[in-house]
């Protein structure tokens, strides 16, 4: 193992030089635009598998196509079946003026004593899905073979909610069958201290428009009488928690139970850790009243409010009564929460608030449910094991909001043990502008995986 | 007179087209975009004034120019000297595709037995304009001269506030030295019935930014923790009123006295007129509790959210808790409110709510008092006499709740006597997409004008 581990470091210039190429490629998948960019991006990631000896095909979907490689088995003996999977496309950049660095010309910088790389895509998740080939590439290198049986699925579509894999999943079962699933797209605990995620929120997205039964209308003349999206709106979004930082949509919160002694119990411990939240202030911000904060962003259910437009957008001022607003809005689901009932019991919420002759749309997207992960298992065991070697500290168990829809579908459809780890951090600016990585973690995740790599091989056996 | 009537009608194709052309030209004074064509627009105006005789300049200004033409008076005979203010430039498109005309390709449809023509500017204002420099024109052309010393005074920044017209109209005192100011930029009561507006609204515009400790954040990390501007936002917005509409600005009502007794009961009347709202539907509106909404629109201070934005813009779902969050409002004011003041109760109103570590920024603009105008004056008389001439109904005194800022600087730095007459109507689309305008109003329009010169001619005596 030290041999590959030696490869690695010495292999790393190249190694940076690739990952930055794929930075560049402007994945962006929610926007009709990014499409060329993503076939560009998802050929170049088969040429990349292909030259470390992973055939890989490019598989196209309804919406962008997934990249899927396998490795050859020649021999006959039983080995472990390792999934690996990551996501190539990324979000959009938003606003560009509030980039420092340009979003797509990635270069590294060195800012105290840190080498940096910034672009869209740099953490979540180009540098996530580089370490576990780089991996694969440095033990294939060393061994003349990979540490197991192999499978990497790449997508294209986990920033706009994924929606052709569950059918591709359904289809490719077969070519998908493994003994345990790595979803590379999770945080460490801190800069220094890694994480393997085993609690995760599902996640659903609502677009509600609220139109007044008048177009734009001069609000010099209507604005005293006639009805204001605008301000309709407003209301509803206010109203939607209580002064308890409670939801107050009825029926939020069935199936909602409440956490487990022990969950809260660690919970509080890692709540005792400084910068716990990577510079982010929480000051002005409403949690819900009898949770830590901890607690709330990992075990409770919350709707945030993601985007809101209405009326005059230009430059200049106009005297405009809009005839319609919109707001987007996402719920972080837990427990038994579905996503077709939140969906209808937000939709109800709106239309009881509904003023007459005013109507609403809605374009709901997304849509997953919260999962726990077993917390004692081989795989489990051996990827705390090796992670802890490499960063010299244990490996926390710990929960996210953040939402990965697919570990529940790998666990109905697969039957697969899932395993989320990542080496991404808050500070990363995951879905901002100048999202971020640098080259240490970037280094010591691709080494992360080889360690993983050996106990697995000393520690589980095959089935 | 009947002759001059006869010259507007045989002209009259004349006349239009070369309105159509005026309102093809987009000078929208709010983008810069717009700058080019507000001065091919001043440039098109001065040739045609100095064409009908009236020798034209375009005045620059730190903004946009002005059109200043004056009759030259070789007679010592003391005629009234008439001034006459419309304004060229016009109100941004907003989404161009709520158009189904294009805004700046304007061509007379005939609809429903009316031949309307559709574009930006075609009732607010360049029809509004059009309809004196034609009268004059007619007038001229009959008689050889004008019926009184005529001034013509057209604007490129009435729909951005009028920021260089104050400073203009002190340094141009002397030549816009006048006996009445007739504001051709108001509404007739109903399509068949004239009025003339006497009771006008002040304005003040005011954008407010709330931004959050940090910047965009991942909100299914930080959504249930931090602060989110929109949120905090929507709450501010929604409780500018309480439950009975009325604004809940500390002070907001300070100088405000109840509508006399008279007003009411004249608003009362009015009120009694069918389609008095021109097509627009109240409903869902919340009009101030004890005040009818002819009251509310013409008589009491209101505040309107005029836009709105905030986070994602982009055409799919992103979830980012953003960093800050935008509201452009307006409030019109009555009586004894004065801009400075209403801007500062509004923003002392946003930082008593704002959290913790949160902060805002205002931008502000415009800036006008209420007015309310004689109704007994020889020029309002003659301009009545001259209107229920030309349409067989008496001309409405009436109120608006639009802003026309002008009127009180005329008053005060002029010492003239203001009459705002116009012939545009709510249903016309004002400051919304496909704005339109009809061909027998702006013929009905002209000829007004030549029967209030008539009637100023047999009945005002010079000073």
């Amino acid at each position: 193992m030290e041999d590959v581990l030696r490869n690695i470091d010495g292999n790393f210039d190249v190694a940076l030089r690739k990952l930055l190429e794929l930075i560049s490629i402007p994945s962006i998948s929610s926007e009709p635009e990014g499409r060329g960019a993503i076939d560009r991006a998802a050929a170049w990631l088969k040429r990349e598998l292909a030259s470390i000896g992973l055939p890989a095909e490019v598989i196209p979907t309804k919406g962008n196509p997934l990249v899927l490689a396998r490795s050859s088995n020649s021999s006959d003996v039983k080995r472990p079946r390792l999934l690996f999977y990551g996501h190539y496309d990324v979000q959009p950049v938003g606003d560009p003026a509030q980039w420092t660095h340009p979003p797509f010309e990635p270069r590294v910088v060195a800012e105290d004593g840190v080498h940096r790389f910034y672009g869209r895509g740099a953490s979540d998740s180009k540098s996530q899905l580089w370490t576990f080939i780089e991996a694969l590439r440095a033990w294939d290198n060393t061994h003349g073979e990979f540490p197991a049986d192999i499978i990497v699925l790449l997508e294209g579509e986990e920033e706009c909610g994924s929606p052709s894999l569950p059918a591709f999943i359904e289809d490719y079962r077969d070519q998908l069958d493994c003994d345990v699933a790595f979803i590379c797209d999770a945080e460490m605990w801190s800069p220094t201290q890694p994480a393997i995620t085993t609690q995760l929120k599902g996640l659903v997205h609502e677009r509600v428009t609220i139109s007044a039964p008048n177009p734009d209308l001069h609000s010099g003349h209507y604005g005293a009488v006639a009805a204001n999206p605008i301000r309709i709106l407003s209301a509803i979004l206010a109203g939607l928690h209580d002064e308890r930082g409670r939801v107050t949509i009825n029926g939020f919160y069935d199936g909602v139970q409440e956490l487990p002694a022990a969950v809260r119990k660690q919970w509080r411990e890692l709540a005792k850790e400084p910068d716990l939240y990577g510079g982010v202030d929480l000051a002005g911000g409403i949690t819900e009243d009898g949770y830590s904060a901890l607690e709330a962003m990992w075990g409770r259910p919350t709707v945030d409010i993601n985007g809101i437009t209405g009326g005059n957008q230009g430059p200049g001022e106009r005297s405009v009564l809009p005839g319609s607003a919109t707001a987007r809005l996402s719920f972080r689901l837990v427990g038994g929460q579905t996503p077709e009932t939140i969906r209808q019991r937000f939709q109800q919420h709106v239309r009881s608030q509904l003023p007459e002759s005013c109507t609403v749309e809605f374009v709901g997207s997304g849509g997953s449910s919260a999962v726990v992960l077993s917390q004692d298992s081989h795989f489990l065991s051996a990827a705390a094991l090796g992670l802890q070697e490499e960063w010299g500290r244990p490996a926390i168990l710990r929960g996210t909001g953040g939402a990965i829809p697919l570990v529940q579908q790998f666990s109905d459809v697969l039957g697969a043990e899932c395993v989320v780890i990542g080496f991404i951090l808050p500070s990363d600016a995951i879905h901002a502008p100048d999202e971020r990585y640098d080259t240490e973690r970037l280094r010591k995740g691709v080494r992360s995986w080889v360690r993983i790599f050996d106990e697995i091989r000393n520690h589980v056996p095959a089935k």
